[in-house]
């Protein structure tokens, strides 16, 4: 079978349920180190995303070092405190309880950065939206994060950092934009719903909420696609 | 077998085969409309993906009418003109053949865009990181990049358009980011390398000169993962 070929239906299945499956893990990391073959392959799927004229401005640090974690960490609990600062009763105890960041326990943490001055791609597709530079990594780190569903690893993106803070840890020059910082690891089983809903912070909404027709509306519409659903 | 349980190698496979052969794709769309319970279950795929604090702020906007797409061709032209006099020489020349979008050709446009300011979430994880809404969207955009991949159908993302001229034809309201117009229809096949590859706009940079470890280096540094891949 040549590579741009079709899909037969069990790959097919297995790409959803790659897709409804993948979880932001922060707790039950193995404490098993992810071998060098498998990291391999994940920041290759990374490395495959699309990216806005071939550009392909991810950098990826990996993380092991514990010194450096442990910057990384006390960096997450100040941002934190600030952050539950911000909710009174019983959010705040609500969020108080909430497990956030696996950084210390997953065996493996990620920076994924951007480099949003590299020459490569010659501004293609950047001159109306040069915001797509971004976009072309997260898109490589949601491709790690469907691969790492596959391999039975768990991925947490921990945004609760503050970006300076962390690009000084990392040493991260100031033209390189840090991006996502991801704890990783292999967990047993991965859970049946987000953990936000799980735990009652936030339910999901339904798609035919977010659905609309050749113009933007953002009342429902009984559409034909989610009828089809039925 | 339970919805959080492991892959086996088929399955694992399937997911790598759809990262690596996936491609942005802007020719060879087939004239067969995608029938609607294949949209719903691209949306499906998208509206699965993660978002910080679960906001979910993605909303699409399905677009089929043709006056519509005509605006918005109309658009890519007008902003494709001014990108290519950027260009000079035979970097221009080079530009000027270049097919950057399906926008008339694919039978389905869909423009994605996210509700910033939506208080689904309760703000968590957006106070040092805000940027993170913008991601969540563009995750979304690659699950549905991925399953179009499985289930035969190519997907192109077009960013050369003016967001104030796409937001008016599609009349998003100003609260309301556009973050991708994409065209989608069937395709007999996927190409082995990216058109820019192919067409010689821009090579695709090898994996070990974007990986680093533990702080951030643009040195090439030949580090136990690449070595792992031989």
């Amino acid at each position: 079978m040549t590579e741009g070929a079709a899909f037969d239906v069990q790959e097919r299945d297995a790409v959803y349920r790659a897709i409804a499956t993948r979880r932001d893990v922060r707790r039950g990391f193995l404490d098993k180190p992810l071998p060098d073959d498998l990291i391999h392959r994940l920041l290759s799927a990374a490395h495959s995303a699309p990216s806005v004229g071939l550009m392909q401005p991810s950098r990826f640090i990996l993380v092991r070092d514990h010194g450096i974690r442990r910057a990384v960490h006390a960096a997450f609990l100040q941002a934190n405190e600030q952050a539950m600062a911000t909710y009174t009763g019983e959010r705040r105890e609500q969020y108080a309880r909430l497990k956030l960041e696996g950084i210390l326990e997953a065996p493996q943490n990620l920076c994924v950065v951007s480099d949003l001055e590299s020459e490569r791609g010659h501004q293609l597709g950047r001159h109306t939206m040069p915001e797509t530079a971004i976009y072309s990594t997260v898109c490589a780190i949601q491709n790690l994060w469907l691969a790492a569903r596959a391999e039975g690893v768990g991925v947490g993106w921990v945004s609760i950092l503050d970006p300076p803070r962390l690009a000084e840890i990392l040493q991260i020059p100031a033209n390189i934009l840090p991006v996502a910082y991801l704890c990783l690891g292999y967990v047993n089983r991965f859970g049946t719903q987000p953990e936000l809903e799980r735990y009652g912070w936030e339910s999901r909404v339904p798609l035919d909420r977010v659905i609309s027709y050749d113009t933007y509306s953002d009342e429902r519409k009984a559409g034909h696609v989610e009828a089809a659903k039925a």
